[in-house]
């Protein structure tokens, strides 16, 4: 139990100071954990910057790993590149009250959405936590979410927290997971953040930097139904079919701790840059945006490699253990270590 | 006003006995129409079959013509390829609504989801009817959704109704319109049927069958925001691949009354066939399918093109004029023949 | 027989001077005509700019209408988002041929390619003209495509020349068929181009700005196999994911025309800007692109839908008669005004 | 040297008796390869099945995980879900004299294409081998290309030889490695099979079921320009939309091996399945095909995963060392065990 997680290396970048997708300027988490009788449930928030994200969108790219999921605002995102509100990550049955949560706080912020202008993409993420959560009681309120978003700073806590209170995953308890790397290009560093909602992966495959830690556990290879949602964020300037082709390595780093991507299992990755902001209102018709060059961009994808492959096994390594709906503990990995 | 709108040919392919999506044996329709002194707007359902939709699910396929759109569901069409819950049209605002009402209808009739088996894919369509529609209101409720699945029948109204009470097109009141042709394949007689939420176009550019309407009006070229949701219905045994390359026809329906597909018009196709029912639970691993040559679907794809044309024009001719927000009337098109 | 295309008004834009692709500055087209008692076929080469492509990338982006085609290149288009060779049209068994000629051509002028740099992506398009030639004798060779590339000038003919020459659409001779429209923003004016090699549609179908010409000739329906290539040209600063954006309006154009995309039609649009030119090798590895704002590419987007859509007409129109491999005329289009 | 690659224990399932992608029935890989002073490099062929493929093709779909490539065939693979010819690797500058040559192959084998019927989408994917051999003289022939397809057997060799001979994986002796995997559904055992031609990743990544073998060798993240070519195949019953789902999973292998997927890689995956074949002509307008429950369908995503996994490693562990073009050995795995 007082083993670190350190006394793994996942790759060969140099972590940022902190581990986390908040190492990347402006970024922000928070969470609202449900925890009572009934449910085992939550949300986490992730503002891609401080400011008006409707007046100033930023730059994004999605790539659905296993569209075996419900979340909501992914067709915009592959339109137009942008994300214009906060991201929103819970259950499954949360998603349409996680909308019009958004909306709410939307509104509020902007009085021109559909009035004088257009309305707005809300961002709402999910996976299903029915195992050890009860799905059915819908328990995520408007005020959750909202809440989540408020709360929002840069050192927030990882494991069965927010929206990954009742997640499962390899079989273990999971949640929220989170890391980062730093990318220096042409002298000057930059950093590349990933969260997860880990939620998918049968026990028996668990494998962490080559350890297969998951054959040691009973009930090897168990089904399980499951998802995992990928944040990736950045402030590397990279256009939006930069920001795509970084979003399909995120399942490089879900392979290497042991997935084969089930049928069942939602993965969906999205990535957003806050180098190159989008302005809502059109002040000048053409303008310029920052692009790196194809030659410099394997660090950015081995970045998000890595940092996805240590979310996961952070999501693990910080989730406390927990019952399921049958009274059953689900394990926390450090009871394995 | 008297003139009928028969007056056009939409294409060389029969007709359906109704002229509606409703034709597909099995399909029905209901609406909810909200029209009071703060709101225009309202909810449109499509029941794919009468039985229990997520037990026999249908195969299904969409084609995102223009992602300037919040439709919820989508993703887990493009994966899985099946629609296991009605699909409900509605504003942009009614979707995080949409989606809870859709999941309660489906929990009440599926006591099983989010317990024994896993959770459920809501299909909620949407355009911004904002011109029209004070769409901050969020008028759509819950129990909107739940009627307009409730009272879903054969025979439907087009027009200003249910999910198009307060939808604008080329600049006229657009809405529902629907359209249905038949096919016939080795001497059986099948159906294509449409159904169209119409949100889009400017009105300088109205076509009717190569009559050039638009550019007698005033106002020729006024922007407009808009969107356009495209359902379509079918009997014909076609693979989730087929209905794919189906789905891509449609914008050729749009294309043809005159759209270039303008940036803010979420344009979405989304195409069922009742022939190949997949069902929730694996009885016998290995199913036949049943699935048409390329050499015959032809006359499938022109069907789907005549039926959106039809649909776009059917949904302007059935308009009844409206005021909007700003208390000018939205004409009908039939002010102008 | 006299009968002008100008009788025909295709949209509201302004064409460009020569109202061809090459209004677009640098662009120049080049053909090859083969046209002998056994063969009817031939070369088109597009050229984006007058350097050295390979040094000086152009971005790209690409739309598969209908997948039923043999071209190459378009993979690492999409992934990419450059073109780095002259674009050759040619008939669908010339496209091995087609690659080999742009490979010698590409190794001529860049001794580094395959040696200390990788190697290069070349684009070959095609069509199957085996209606009115012997596809099977294989006829274009090398120096054909080399001949296209060397003559490529940005005076040069339409209709039933270089890769155009064997083409059929809706029945009639098709071919070669181009157009440009002015686009002004921020009061600087810019040019889209398109250039299409058309061999699709059945005659009855045919339709010119609403008149439903097809419909006056006899074998109306006759099936017909078939593809149409349509290259896009802009100076206009678009991104990557805006180009693409602007490739699925090219469906519009055809549609315009009469088009429900059948199933041998294999119809890809390929667009290109000369404005963010990408260069192969990395001096900077963070440099600046420009990008339209989206409220502004409406126009754009109107233009690729109008100069498709004359493209065909044009291409239909410039067309002499040619005798099919039955020794049946293919009529002009001329010959039914 | 003594080492036996079953050292290693790559997943669960159970291998078929030749652990090569010829234990699917009826699938045969031929190589020719080119080995001279001036030249390594060579082809492989694989053929679906042994009938006439045009006349009776196999179900088939691809995904493209990095489209840095220039592989030939696959926009149609992706439009009709059907592979017709047999399937070419080979180098990059092969591609064009590939479809040359499965041009002649098919117009042999089948008089009635470009005459009576259409034309035919040739398979041919391609790596660039130029580090090793000097791709610049186009070595490869259309008798080789014939030749590879005449001499294709089940018990065919893995490691430098056809379309490998030249490539380069993890900075050692690349080239052709496969591996097959049974799957039991209902109490059938059916069989999954890939091959690979590998050409990717760097040394210091290396990583063999865990083991961290790279981090061993020199030069270890030296820049690698690289390449992979999957190709899956099975004898199970599999809609298009399946087996698409199906070449998602390939990532996972490469991933497990140390893949980050780096911007140089061309990286595709084709699969087909021999159990649905479809008719050139159309006998039956509405024929069954055979589909898998999703249900069942999580083994054979393993199985994919497993497979890609053990070719990448066979590939090294079969490949003799060789001079790159520079004269430096390019290393066995072998030499590290």
């Amino acid at each position: 139990m007082g083993v670190n997680i350190d006394r793994w290396k996942f790759g060969i970048l140099k972590k940022g100071p902190r581990n986390l997708i908040t190492d990347v300027p402006g970024v922000k988490v928070g969470h609202t954990t449900i925890s009572n009788d009934n449910n085992q449930t939550g949300v986490t928030a992730i503002l891609p910057h401080g400011g008006n994200l409707f007046k100033s969108k930023v730059s994004a790219a999605m790539h659905v790993i296993n569209g075996f999921g419900k979340s909501a605002g992914l067709i915009q995102v592959e339109e137009l590149g942008t994300i214009e509100t906060p991201i929103i990550l819970t259950n499954t049955f949360g998603v349409g009250t996680g909308i019009n949560a958004v909306v709410t706080y939307m509104l509020n912020e902007n009085p021109e959405i559909g009035d004088t202008t257009g309305t707005v993409n809300s961002m709402v993420l999910e996976c299903n936590d029915g195992v050890i959560n009860n799905i059915r009681n819908r328990a995520v309120t408007e005020e959750d979410v909202l809440s989540a978003i408020e709360h929002a700073c840069e050192d927030f806590e990882e494991g069965a927290v927010g929206g990954g209170r009742g997640m499962r995953c390899y079989g273990l308890k999971g949640g929220i997971g989170s890391a980062s790397r730093e990318v220096t290009i042409a002298g000057k560093t930059y950093t590349v953040g990933a969260l997860l909602m880990t939620n998918f992966g049968r026990t028996g495959d668990l494998t962490v930097c080559g350890e297969p830690i998951g054959r040691k556990m009973l009930d090897e290879y168990k089904e399980e139904r499951g998802s995992c949602i990928i944040i990736l964020a950045t402030d590397i300037p990279l256009s939006v079919d930069q920001l795509k082709r970084c979003t399909h390595r995120a399942q490089n780093g879900l392979a290497r701790t042991g997935s084969f991507t089930s049928n069942g299992s939602g993965e969906i990755a999205l990535m957003f840059s806050t180098a190159n902001q989008i302005p809502h209102w059109d002040e000048n018709p053409v303008e310029p945006i920052y692009r790196l060059h194809e030659d410099a961009i394997d660090d950015v994808f081995r970045a998000v490699t890595e940092c996805v492959e240590e979310s996961v096994v952070s999501s693990l390594y910080h989730a406390e253990p927990l019952k399921n709906r049958e009274g059953k503990i689900v394990h926390s990995l450090k009871e394995y270590l």
